[in-house]
């Protein structure tokens, strides 16, 4: 299977350093950076444009741009790993629009076209006859969607809960165990690379918003936005806020919440029992799910990390290979 | 696709009730209980068999066999969910053999013929080119399998690490919630339906020991066996144990545990941090999964139960059908 990788953040470098270690019968044919690309039909080595990228700060040749790759490359699949843009979505829409165009399947670790062209991006893949995929998207290296399209398959998905973003849940649980305020938290997130330099997409809650509105368009397609959404981030709750919960075997964690039969989208800070299985500590995410026969199924794991979130990546790109590549 | 459902206990009835319940495209053309059974090439009304087999006590004609069922009906899949037998595996191996000698796909809950002839029996499915799925046989409800062959996939299976049994996990439990002894927390589990009049195999280990052989041999295939694993019950457990635990925010689960790397392969008592993923609750079941590029990934979620059951079962049905009877 022929692969175009483009980003080479985090997550594109993971993936890059995966499939060079690997052998998971992927080649990649083109990849770019946001100032460079390289095209090869026959194949360019993962771990030379690495080493490529480390030295020289870009990853091919600065005449080539990651448009040129996505419509001029030979490949299969295309795997967007840019960085999420949650205003426009772009340039990642327009990517994957090209790519569709040309009928490449889609893999993605991005959120903005998620939240934002949802139905448009998903109808354009159907009509093309391709596999728009983005396991990456929704609790790093969890396979929730995995889950949701095939180990729970004919279940009736009832509603979903989760601990989707690890810089709050890191917040909240050292606030906790080391009595911090939320400003010492966040510095110390900020120190542990765990928050960015501007947190506020993240503490706000927007982050596990759009999480949760990818989520909710996945199961129910019921086209829901980020409008759509009540929000309430963590950064106006205090310690005493979490010591009160404490006391009663409880503790606070920003939850998302979808159930349909009750028209419920929310993000909020929730107390919740210790013992309840979404309360994981650190950077963890959690998700359960509720259905009419399996009842709550919990996923957890990390939410983030390169390698982690190629997990999910190579995980689609091996069931696209499985269910469509190989299958032609 | 066509099925014959062999077996008409808790999971029989609630695999029976979901496909009469619900739209999945599935016709039940033979199905058979201890003592009778019923042969209907064009379909058995599952609803009206459930409904006979409360009034009459059977199901269906005493001079119809399950070997008859299983010889004679025109079905695409095998679903064999008679009771586990751990020390012949019978008749379940006799039934499952049958149907693989007609080249059937098969889908059980039974753990007795993956402990004591997993090599055989899935040599013998791919030497007919069939399915041999068996979901439901860990985790009950749990999606693990799928995790496993599916979600996790790319990822080398470094690890696995469980609380594979709800009669133990619920024992544990009540212990440290009411600081009853093991005795006491028996006998409630007993009232509460959790443990069986004879809760030999659940409290002495070897029923997690069995789930944990067959996981072993679904991930690494060595074909490990029973005796290979390393078993120590909950019943020799004081509630000393567990308050020493209590004091370092400890707790004590049964964890069943299998690392090729070290050998091991071991059921035991362990105490384990209160924050841990797999410190479930109650009668629940939780297993984490180590990679090496997802990490850890834990699954919680009900490890028994009637529709419970189903769900898994349901899950290798459509899997089946999507993969082979569709193709076909």
């Amino acid at each position: 299977m022929k692969v175009a990788l483009i980003g080479l953040g985090a997550v594109g470098r993971g993936v890059a350093g995966m499939i060079a270690k690997k052998d998971l019968g992927i080649t990649i044919t083109g990849i770019a950076d946001s100032r460079s690309g390289c095209i090869e039909d026959t194949g360019i080595d993962p771990a030379e444009v690495l080493d490529h990228k480390k030295k020289a700060g870009v990853c091919g040749d600065r005449k080539i741009s990651a448009a040129d790759v996505i419509k001029k490359a030979d490949y299969d699949v295309l795997i967007e790993v840019t960085p999420t843009n949650a205003l426009s979505g772009e340039p990642a829409i327009r990517y994957i629009k090209a790519a569709l165009a040309r009928k490449k399947h889609i893999v993605t670790s991005n959120k903005g076209p998620l939240a934002l062209a949802y139905r448009e991006l998903t109808t354009m893949a159907a009509k093309k006859g391709v596999a728009f995929r983005y396991e990456a998207t929704v609790g790093g290296a969890i396979p929730i969607m995995h889950t949701l399209e095939h180990g729970l398959a004919g279940n009736e998905i009832l509603a979903v809960y989760g601990v989707l973003n690890g810089t709050c849940n890191y917040i909240l649980t050292r606030m906790v165990a080391e009595g911090l305020t939320y400003d010492q938290a966040l510095m110390e997130a900020r120190e542990m690379g765990y928050a960015e330099a501007d947190p506020t997409y993240d503490v706000k809650g927007i982050d596990t918003a759009i999480k949760l509105v990818i989520l909710a368009n996945t199961i129910w397609g019921h086209g829901v936005k980020l409008s759509d959404v009540s929000v309430t981030g963590i950064d106006l709750l205090t310690p005493d806020a979490l010591r009160l919960a404490e006391e009663d075997d409880c503790t606070i964690r920003l939850i998302a919440e979808a159930m349909p039969s009750r028209r419920l989208l929310r993000v909020s800070p929730r107390i919740i029992e210790k013992s309840h299985p979404l309360v994981v500590d650190g950077s963890l995410n959690a998700l359960t799910i509720e259905t009419d026969m399996a009842k709550e199924i919990t996923l957890i794991g990390k939410g983030a990390g390169s390698v982690e979130t190629a997990s999910a990546i190579i995980g689609d790109l091996l069931y696209i290979n499985d269910r469509y590549v190989q299958r032609a």
